[in-house]
C-alpha cells in the first residue's frame, strides 16, 4: 500500500487487519497527537477496553503544510528504536505490536492511563521509581550499544541504520548554535533581550565550550541516544515509568541523554522561584529534585559500570584505568549537555512550560536568568565537580 | 557481468571496451600486484606507449585462500575515495579512468614512472616536493570533508557512504590493541621478547592513552580520511608526489593520517641507528627528515586555517577560540597518532622494512627499543609540546 496520511476511520479499519483485538471488537478511534510532526490516533475496543495507539509520520512539518517536507523514514527509525530498547529495557518503553514501511507508522501500547512526567512535576507530583528506572534504561540502552559491548562489525551496521540527520539538524541547530548569538529561530522573551544583548550574547568563553559539545554531538559515535530524553518524553505514575518518543534516536555521545534528563528537571527546580508556592513547599519539592538528579546519576554510573564489569567485550575495556577515564568523561559531558539543554530552553525555539508558565513577564525574566546563570556555571565548572553530589550541593548552595 | 576475477588476458579484453587505447592498440597485460587482498594489472600499449592500471579487489585474502573471505565492495569505496581526493587534490593521487561495481574493479592511471617513497627513503633519496604536496593533500581532503565545511546532510550521507568495517577492523586490532599486550597476531624479533614482556607490556599509562585513541578511532567521525598515509602509499619523484590505496578510507579522526605520515617517517629517522652510513650522510639525511616533519606539518596546518578561513560555513567556525582549539586538538592527536604507528611497526602484524630490513636481530631489537621509547615519550608528552618544531627538537635532542 502507498503512503496515504491516516484519518480515525481508515486508522480503524487498519488495526482490523492486525488481529490485535477480538473479532466482535467495537472499536472507536481519534486522533489524539498535539505535535508538530505526527499524527496520533488512539483506537480503543468498547467492548474489552483494550486500546493502542498508531503513531503515523507525516510528510511535512503539520503546522507549517507541505512546503516543509519531511522524511517519512523517521517512523520506522523509531520503530527500530523501540524494538532495540524494548530489548535493552524491557518493561520502561511502550511495547511495539507492529510497524507500516509503507505507510511509515508504528502501532503501539497506549499509556494513556500514565500521566506525562513534566506536568506531574509542575504539580510537584513525586515519582519514587523514577530513579531506578531511568536509570537502567539509560545504563542499558548505552552501554549494550557502544563499542565496549558490540561486535565492532554490528556497531557500525547500527550506526548506518540509525543515521537521522533531519533530527539531528534541529538539535545541532536549536541546541548547539542558535542560542549562543541573535538567531532569528529564538524565541526570546521581550524583558530578557537587554540581558542576552548586553551580558549573554558576550560570553565567548561559554560559547566556545558549547562548541567543543556541538562538534562531539557531530561526530562522536559513541551509543545509540534517546536523544530527546526530558521529562515530556516520559511517561509515569508512582509505579510505572515508560520513555517514548525516540525518534531523535541516533549514534551520539552517550552523555546527551543523562544531561538532558538532569538539565530539564534543574530547570524545573529554578522555575519554582517565579512561583508562588508555600516556601516549604517549594523546598520540599526541591529536595526531592536534589534527590532524584543524585539517585537518577549514581545508579546511571553503578549499573553502568555493572554491565561493563559483567558484559564488556572490548579488549580495551579492561586496561587499568580506562574505566575511570570512560566514565569521568561521561560525568563532565553530561553536565556539558545539561547546562547546554538548560540554556536552549530559556530563549531558543523550544522552550519548557515550566518556566513559560510564569505568566508575569519580568518575573519569569528573572527565573530565565538564573537557568542561564546556573547553566554557566555547570558548563565552565564541569571539570571541577567529582561527583553529582558536589553538583547538586553547588546548586542547592546558589538557589534553595 | 556478474562478478569473476580476471586474469592477464580477461584484463585485456577488458580494457578494450573502455576506449582508452587507439583501436589498432597492441597490448599487453600482466598481473604486477604484491598485495594480498587485490589483483594488480598493468596493460600497456605497445604502439603508442600508453598504459594503465587495473585493480580488482579478490572475495578472499589470497595468500590464506577462500576460506578468509572479504567484502567486494572495498574497490567501489576506493573508487569514490579516489574520485574525491582528485576532486579535492587534483593531480595528488591516480587519475581514475573507470570504475566497475559488478567486477568489483577500478581502472586508474599508471604511475609507475614514479617509484614508490618508502624504498626511496631507504636510499637517503629526498622529496623537494613532498611537503608542498602532502600539506595540500591533507589539508583539502581533512578540511573539505569536515562539518567545518560541509551541508551536515551531504556529510552524513558521506559518512554512511565511506562505512568500512572490515578495514577498520584491521586497524582497531592491528594498530590500537594488539601491539600493548602479548597478542598472538604479534610477529616479535626473538631478541625483543624479553624487552617486551619486562617493560613494554607493563606499560599501563601508554595502554590508557592508546585505548583512549583507539576510542576516537571508533567514534570520531570528523573527516574522510585517507587512512593508510604511510611512505608505501605514495608514489614520489622530484616533482610528483601521488598518494595511492585509498582502500582504508573512511570517517574518522582527522589527526589520524598526519599522525601515520609523521609516525612512518620518525620510523625512518631512528632506523639509521640500525645501519652503517657513514655519520655524515645519516645525519644529513635526520636533518632532511627533521626538516620534512616540520614542513609538512607547518604547511598542512596552514593550508588547513587557510582553507578555513576561506570556506567554513558551520556557524560554530567562527566562535573566537574555536580555531585554536581545534587546531591545538589536531596537532596533540596527531603525536597520539605517530606514537601508535611507531609501536605498531615494530612488533605488531604488520613491520616497516626500515627496520627489518636491519638484518643483525640484536641490532635490529636496539633500534625497535628505540622507537617504542620515542614513542612512550611523544605519547606520554604530547600536551607539552606546543608545536612541530618543539617535537622534532625534542626527537633530535634524544636521537641524531
Amino acid at each position: 500500500m502507498a503512503y496515504k496520511s491516516l484519518d480515525p476511520q481508515t486508522a480503524v479499519e487498519y488495526v482490523k487487519s492486525l488481529d490485535f483485538f477480538p473479532h466482535d471488537a467495537m472499536l472507536e478511534g481519534g486522533e489524539v497527537g498535539d505535535g508538530n510532526l505526527n499524527l496520533v490516533f488512539k483506537i480503543c475496543d468498547l467492548h474489552s477496553g483494550k486500546s493502542l495507539i498508531i503513531k503515523q509520520a507525516l510528510p511535512y512539518v503539520r503546522c507549517v503544510g507541505e512546503s516543509w517536507p519531511l522524511d517519512l523514514n523517521r517512523a520506522i527509525l523509531e520503530a527500530n528504536a523501540f524494538e532495540l530498547q524494548n530489548r535493552l529495557a524491557p518493561g520502561l518503553v511502550p511495547r511495539l505490536y507492529h510497524k507500516d514501511e509503507e505507510l511509515s507508522l508504528l502501532v503501539m501500547e497506549d499509556l494513556s492511563h500514565l500521566g506525562v512526567m513534566r506536568p506531574g512535576t509542575l504539580d510537584m507530583r513525586k515519582y519514587p521509581k523514577f530513579s531506578e528506572h531511568l536509570s537502567t534504561f539509560m545504563a542499558n540502552t548505552l552501554f549494550y550499544t557502544s563499542d565496549l559491548y558490540m561486535d565492532p562489525f554490528e556497531k557500525k551496521a547500527m550506526v548506518k541504520k540509525f543515521m537521522n540527520p533531519e533530527l539531528c539538524k534541529i538539535t545541532e541547530d536549536l541546541i548547539c548554535s542558535d542560542p549562543y548569538y541573535d538567531c532569528e529561530r529564538n524565541i526570546i522573551n521581550p524583558p530578557l533581550r537587554p540581558y542576552l544583548e548586553q551580558v549573554f550574547w558576550k560570553k565567548n568563553a561559554l560559547r566556545l565550550e558549547a562548541s567543543k559539545y556541538k562538534y562531539a554531538f557531530l561526530t562522536e559515535a559513541q551509543s545509540l541516544l534517546h536523544g530527546d530524553l526530558h521529562t515530556g518524553s516520559i511517561f509515569a505514575s508512582e509505579e510505572e515509568t515508560k520513555v517514548f518518543d525516540p525518534e531523535f534516536a541516533f549514534y551520539g555521545p552517550a552523555a546527551f541523554d543523562p544531561g538532558l534528563l538532569i538539565g530539564n528537571l534543574l530547570i524545573n527546580y529554578i522555575s519554582w522561584d517565579g512561583k508562588d508556592e508555600p516556601l516549604e513547599k517549594i523546598h520540599d519539592y526541591r529536595d526531592y529534585l536534589i534527590s532524584t538528579v543524585n539517585d537518577v546519576y549514581t545508579l546511571f554510573e553503578q549499573k553502568f559500570i555493572a554491565n561493563w564489569n559483567k558484559d564488556a567485550r572490548d579488549v580495551t575495556a579492561s586496561v587499568s584505568g580506562y574505566q575511570q577515564f570512560y566514565m569521568r568523561k561521561l560525568f563532565v559531558d553530561t553536565l556539558a549537555f545539561a547546562a547546554m539543554v538548560m540554556i536552549r530552553r530559556v530563549h531558543g525555539l523550544a522552550h519548557n512550560i515550566d518556566v513559560d508558565g510564569i505568566e508575569d513577564e519580568e518575573r519569569r525574566k528573572d527565573v530565565q536568568i538564573r537557568i542561564l546563570e546556573m547553566a554557566e556555571e555547570l558548563m565552565m565548572y564541569r571539570d571541577t565537580f567529582s561527583t553529582i553530589y558536589a553538583v547538586t550541593g553547588f546548586v542547592k548552595a546558589r538557589i534553595f
